[in-house]
């Protein structure tokens, strides 16, 4: 199969962990019979840099003419980048809520995974966390408050600032439905969350999830109040399977989420559409401190290529082999600095992705 | 001096619970030579079961006819209670939400203390929490996403819901010289809670508590991404002091930190308006499961009565006794059972009340 990825490399480490990824996915081709191509894409700082903008036309219309794009992390350090000296609409971060707008990429998943054999980084006791936890958080990435009219306005000298959250039930119903079919490939467990006893919004979350669930029997789903999901991540993760959310309390939930497993460096990211292309990313940010260094931990970017064969190429046994490759490596002791522990074996960044490469 | 308090005994273990702090505070009334009134007051399910709706003319009077106002916990089980048959605005969390905006209960102070003595219950490994921490939540309670407009239309036959979030920088500014004046009286740090990245509303904030910021140059201002900052009370709760923010964020950032500490049957809170009057009311929740039983945790609502006599009464010393207090009994070993541990005497509502009066 021919596998036509766009890479937007990013900014911080990114190009270092794409550059990891890239390896590991030429290994599973030529083990496979795959051919990847890879086009480069700019986005964020890096395109700032090049011509002014966090997002061109370009690479819009060049991920757009992708089967997938794999992308590093986007942005830099706030208070020391010139980029963050641009009005809002023109910083790195822009040019991904643009992406995800004018690809549709509407369903974004989460996966928080606490490995057990990265449980010691885990910042809850482990009888809290005993047997481990495995969750997706199902985000709704382009609807909600991020995208509603926003104006601020001034009216005899106060200034007042105004954003627009809406859904409508057409856009809650495709991210539900999208919930629940993951559901069925995983513990057959919906947890929907809003804050349905003061939003209008998510009296429609709730209704319409509760018409889509009529369509899968099988699956259990149960209603969250916001407030008491971000109290349940952290009193009891291993009750979740799917976390089906919009799109600022997935941002806020799914952060936490991946902070409880400890191990930020290890989790994936898709974003998709309702075709089979996806934007894949790891969960955690560009790291600009320890950029260049070679210590960063590939592995997330890595476990997004294999979420990145399973959903837009449906190349399940690719996607096993790495996530398998990875569990080994673990296994075998070694680890990058942010999940080192006592009695393992620390290696770089691309030491790293060549270990991950010999098990494939 | 005479103290006219309103009481909302509310619902579930609400009865149970004040009941307990009006007992401590009549024995503080005793020892510094002060008399407590109270007006019985209805609300929530309490008050739908009698007049139909959760909140009516008459309570309002009441409570803004009193110096403040002590309230037990609001709501039911929503599974199973017929108040969740009705409408989402005659339900009882809608009085709570309509008190706060009748009172101009802008201010709602949530602390989130770890108990040296209850450091077992925390659900964070020792290593993050040692020294404990003790953080001060601001959360703006009147405005945004929450008291904005919301409507639902239908257009051909689709269903669109809309909710607004606002702030004007005056309500801004209010709630931000309390975040700055409660960190003058503790470790003089605040840390700013938006998404700055993505909202009209957040730069408004940002930009004007930056500038309440110049008038307390002994004060130490961060901003902090919303998503970041559930990250950061899970990775390292000892950072906080004060962290300010607004009404939504609040909620979800609020009860977040609550959980961090494992006993949330000891965390108080305030709801204050530009003058002195207060409602003050345990972060907990109405527990139905375990109302009339006499072993909920009154100490939540004993604290809260400290916290109604240090803002509304100025009565700092009285405030001081009934903490030192609670910190007594607690290392006397009692315990109710939500924070019971191995060694310790497990005992019910009312002679937690009683062991905290003879402290007095
Ligand atoms: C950079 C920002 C706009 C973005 C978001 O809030 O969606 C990020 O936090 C994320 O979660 O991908
Ligand atoms: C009951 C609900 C409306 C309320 C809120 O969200 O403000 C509650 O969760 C709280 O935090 O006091």
């Amino acid at each position: 199969m021919r596998l036509n990825i766009g890479v937007i490399k990013g900014d911080g480490i990114g190009p270092e962990i794409v550059t990891e990824a890239m390896k590991v996915l030429d290994k599973v081709g030529e083990v496979y019979g795959h051919a990847c191509s890879y086009t480069q894409l700019l986005m964020g700082g890096a395109s700032i840099d090049v011509h002014g903008i966090p997002l061109t036309d370009e690479t819009i219309a060049a991920a757009k003419a992708s089967d997938a794009v794999l992308m590093g992390s986007i942005g830099g350090d706030a208070k020391t980048s010139p980029w963050y000296q641009l009005e809002p609409s023109k910083r790195p971060e822009a040019g991904l809520l643009k992406i995800r707008k004018e690809l549709n990429l509407f369903a974004n998943l989460r996966p928080a995974v606490l490995y057990d054999e990265l449980k010691g980084a885990c910042p809850l006791k482990e009888e809290i966390t005993d047997g481990g936890f495995d969750m997706m958080i199902m985000r709704e990435l382009t609807g909600g408050l991020y995208f509603g009219e926003r104006k601020t306005v001034e009216v005899d000298g106060v200034l007042t600032a105004y954003d627009e959250l809406t859904y409508n039930e057409n856009e809650v119903r495709r991210i539900a439905k999208r919930g629940f079919d993951i559901a069925m490939k995983r513990r057959k467990k919906v947890t929907s969350v809003d804050k349905a006893n003061v939003l209008d919004s998510s009296r429609l979350w709730r209704k319409v999830v509760e018409e889509v669930a009529t369509e899968y029997p099988e699956v259990t789903l149960e209603h969250m109040l916001v407030d008491n999901c971000a109290m349940q991540l952290v009193k009891d993760p291993r009750q979740f399977d799917v976390i089906l959310t919009e799109n600022m309390f997935g941002d806020i939930l799914s952060d936490e989420a991946s902070m409880v497993t400890g191990s930020i460096g290890m989790l994936a990211s898709a974003s998709l559409n309702e075709t089979k292309f996806g934007l894949y990313e790891p969960s955690g940010g560009s790291a600009p401190d320890i950029a260049g260094k070679g210590i960063a931990n590939p592995i997330a970017t890595i476990l997004s290529a294999a979420m990145m064969l399973r959903f837009s190429f449906d190349l399940d046994k690719e996607a096993d082999a790495i996530e398998n490759a990875v569990a080994q490596v673990l296994k075998d002791g070694y680890r990058t600095i942010d999940i080192m522990s006592e009695g393992k074996t620390q290696i770089g960044t691309s030491e790293m992705g060549d270990r991950i490469c010999s098990y494939i």
